[in-house]
């Protein structure tokens, strides 16, 4: 087809009528479809069900060590979660805390320290007048509400095919004391699915940060969400780099098994240098009497070891596999060579990310609603929930049915047709 | 016998040699011994084991109102878990959030967000120059450890047998803005087995704080901890006595299942007026994804309503009680009139606190530690590890089994009457 922009006012109206028909048809059929958050399906928890069986009454619920399971005990986790999750993260077990349920409960708990307390000695933040964080974008809108929530300036910088504008980031932190941190989803990132490049991954190893206390938010939160088995992103691992690059101390990793195991029900993880280590620790031993063993447990019984968790991802790309891919392919189809919207192809993680044109996010996002379709609500994968171009929109395909999924993605298409030929009429 | 204070110096140095004699004894049998924690022992987690059982692979694992556990959502617990603890704790299930798996680390939270983000509106504690805690002493270490650790400075109140000296709370809180709270554990309180007298409890829930953001700590650590099941201390529930006397927002009420299922792997709640669970969920909100709703339904579940809860706590009690009558039997028997200690017969709870004469303690517990002994260092119970008289001593009988209680509980006596001897002969 001819794109929009080289057709006549009469050609476009045309072709709106035909469009606006196929919208009114999906309006009738009353939908109630969900593409909105980064859910994994029924289906998905299912794989993950053994889980249950693996501790019962008449199981040791010991660990190695000895290490009764099911008191008092054991600050930072047991050591068999910690070798799982090295093996998961790429570090060495003596780098890790094994938290509760949620990595995001660890980043807000880490800013939260650092407010009261610094970092590592540093000025506690609530004493500075100004306390700044880069903002890749579009970048994880929970991210984003933790440095608000601090009243923390957020400051963007664009997302490019290689991972965050490296050139801004350098700059910027290399001038500005005030500049304490930046948000990363490094691979598979939310919501675009880039991976860092290796040379992206390399300057941050190498930043030179006016502030001391400057960390990078690693959210590591797609590390082994991939869709395929040999097609996979690498990343380059940033504590070893860090080291390498002689700033050991300048990152904090962040995992967890939300969307391996069940989500709320996994297992969290930081992994960052010793010193940070004992500089979290000083303060966790206060906050808490340790975290759920028996879950930890539970965890390393029944993955048993990394060769476990990456056959059960297999599981999982199963499932997810088909949905990115229809909708991808069905892209391809229907706005290849149409200039009215980019995507990139990603092999893992758990979103797709639509840009369409300027001014357009908004407009496709209610459409698409008054539909029956809900989606993430266009700005949200923003600071102060601002898209500056108002222009992208975030795709969530793991939670519904790949029939669901199927509608739904007819549905998004009609609307960015809708939406792209009433701006280009309007602009025209 | 004679009271040593009425024995003369030859009388005392006579029982004194005795006294060593069979101190030396003791030394000699090498004993490794450990009440210096309030941990349940082995025998209790046994009690406990179904839990691993109610939920298998073919288990629903839905709430009642549908939602399923194995996925993201629900911020504040599940309902059914609400329900539970609700009657746990004597409140109603809309004024619950169930946590993780720590009541501390929802004190911990709490005073971190009242230093970052104030109370509903208030100032945030972190931009005063002065915030202080009353601490009822003595106490819990780990109350105190919180307060320190954010700079809050630590007013001493005296227990007496009917809770905290009242008329030192109402005088203070009243005239000096820079209290903004005081930690209690109201019910079989740690270290003395003190439950709060219903005057107390009234007289809390009228004080008139000049500071707007003042709160009662109220961690109800042993809600449901009994000895015995006709013999109970009763409290007054203090949410709805502050709701009576016009202060609905004067309390936190902290509780968790850690002494009931398994320490680490409970689930914690905290209960409080309607203004402050949405002050609360504000931040909360920000903080989690949501705590292990599968372990809420896992408690849930098994322990079925309150009713199982009370039942499964008796099972602890008739493992608890010999242990608590032993060592209260032999005070009676040997202290009893010879005025070299005091202490309270508790009805429930995890301790049994040995008031020693003044100066005594740290070497009461550095004695009984050479024999092999160890106990909870003195000075830990209050504030900065500071006991202004040396001569507190708290005795945790739950973990060590009856033989090895009876063991340690007479090398415990010996050594406070060798160490009260000496302070005595010293004085002479």
């Amino acid at each position: 087809m001819k794109p929009y922009i080289e057709m006549t006012k009469e050609e476009l109206m045309e072709e709106r009528k035909k469009v606006k028909e196929e919208y009114k048809k999906f309006q009738l059929s009353e939908l109630h479809l969900d593409m909105s958050r980064g859910k994994p399906s029924v289906e998905q928890l299912d794989i993950s069900m053994g889980m249950m069986d693996v501790l019962s009454s008449d199981a040791d619920l010991q660990c190695e060590d000895g290490t009764d399971c099911r008191n008092y005990g054991v600050l930072d986790g047991i050591d068999e979660a910690k070798v799982l999750l090295g093996d998961m993260i790429e570090c060495h077990p003596d780098n890790i805390i094994i938290y509760g349920n949620s990595s995001l409960n660890i980043m807000y708990d880490t800013i939260s320290r650092s407010m009261t307390h610094g970092v590592m000695g540093s000025t506690p933040w609530c004493k500075l007048d100004k306390v700044k964080f880069l903002c890749p974008i579009p970048g994880y809108d929970r991210h984003f509400a933790i440095t608000e929530h601090f009243g923390i300036e957020m400051i963007n910088v664009p997302m490019l095919p290689t991972g965050p504008d490296m050139d801004m980031v350098e700059e910027l932190v290399a001038s500005d004391e005030a500049i304490k941190g930046i948000w990363c989803v490094p691979k598979y990132s939310n919501p675009q699915g880039i991976t860092y490049s290796d040379e992206t991954v390399r300057r941050f190893a190498r930043l030179k940060p006016a502030a001391k206390d400057f960390r990078i938010y690693w959210d590591n939160a797609y590390g082994v969400h991939h869709l395929y088995d040999i097609d996979q992103d690498n990343l380059v691992e940033i504590l070893a780099e860090c080291k390498r690059a002689g700033n050991p101390d300048m990152v904090y990793k962040f995992s967890s098994t939300s969307k391996i195991s069940f989500p709320g029900s996994g297992v969290a993880a930081i992994a960052t240098s010793h010193n940070n280590l004992v500089d979290i620790k000083q303060q966790l031993k206060i906050q808490t009497i340790g975290y759920d063993k028996v879950n930890q447990l539970r965890h390393v019984r029944y993955f048993k070891d990394i060769h476990g968790i990456v056959e059960h991802m297999r599981k999982h790309a199963d499932i997810m596999r088909p949905k990115f891919e229809y909708i991808l392919d069905r892209f391809d189809e229907e706005f290849g060579g149409m200039h009215i919207g980019s995507w990139i192809r990603p092999k893992g993680g758990y979103f797709i990310c639509f840009e369409a044109l300027d001014g357009c996010a908004k407009k496709i996002v209610s459409r698409v609603k008054k539909a029956g379709v809900k989606m993430t609500p266009a700005g949200a994968p923003f600071p102060y929930g601002k898209d500056p171009k108002d222009s992208v929109i975030r795709i969530a395909p793991s939670y519904p049915s790949i029939d669901d999924i199927k509608l739904a993605t007819e549905v998004f298409i009609t609307c960015v047709k809708l939406v792209s030929i009433d701006k280009i009429l309007e602009d025209m």
